[in-house]
């Protein structure tokens, strides 16, 4: 059995959703326990001028989304980026999970060479889909995630490195 | 062209290296520009109990090179973790390059199903080849390179996240 597109993205994007989606659990709960304002974490950056928590779990699920729906050629679900929660960001990572698994594999498979552009705000990037996955999603998303646990880790949340891996 | 093996796995740790060093050059050059001690930022954290910079480069090659070796059933090259400066460990990134860079793809490519065995510290994984790259070697390597990353950010160096993704 060779590496398919399929299995080199959803099953990552899957996984890495389902573990952000436990971290953000634990947030939630040190914040009830401790009585701090979930605001505090969900707004909190590394740096002024980084994104705060929210966002980077905002652009972690575009990620993943966008990426599985530009391989498997159909419309990229739109979300309001309207989160304000917990609740509200876990709303969001279930339903990116669910969004990432309706694409069937054989949507994906096959799609190593298929051409990709990619509208950023000063440039269109064009790609082959493998390079889209390796040299893009993938590190974007990874990105995010990793963000995502390091402000709340920096917050004092009680999270380690197998929350991250998930195992 | 389907996605190999090799695709998956060395451009991307040669890539994404490569950005590391270029992101601890400006550190460097940060630090010299405004008299900042180098070890101040060699040994900072984003939480008392998280690791220093130096740590996570030393993870993050030892993650590229153990991934490497692995799937191509070499040894994996041994380094001393006695890096002091930015130049020993922009040393060690560059040693970690070549060594990628020095198993040719064959010898990775077809790897999907051998079987890898990780000892951890307090357990003994075993696992096939694509599983081994996509949920540990690829998760590990990203969240070492970002979380280098996020404490230079954290500590004022002027990179963004085109130095990041390197383009």
């Amino acid at each position: 059995m060779t590496l398919s597109m399929y299995a080199a993205s959803t099953p990552t994007f899957r996984r890495m959703l389902g573990n952000l989606a436990a971290i953000l659990n634990k947030a939630a709960a040190h914040a009830e326990a401790r009585k701090i304002d979930p605001g505090v974490l969900l707004s909190a950056r590394l740096f002024p001028d980084m994104l705060p928590l929210t966002k980077q779990v905002q652009i972690a699920t575009d990620t993943a989304k966008g990426c599985v729906a530009r391989l498997a050629g159909v419309e990229i679900p739109k979300f309001e980026d309207d989160e304000t929660t917990f609740a509200d960001l876990q709303a969001r990572v279930a339903k990116t999970i669910a969004f990432v698994d309706s694409i069937p594999p054989a949507k994906i498979d096959g799609s190593e060479e298929r051409a990709i552009t990619l509208q950023l705000r000063e440039r269109t990037l064009e790609m082959k889909g493998q390079d889209f996955l390796r040299n893009r999603a993938l590190p974007n998303f990874y990105f995010h995630i990793t963000t995502a646990y390091n402000i709340l880790r920096h917050n004092g949340i009680e999270i380690g490195k197998s929350d991250y891996l998930g195992n």
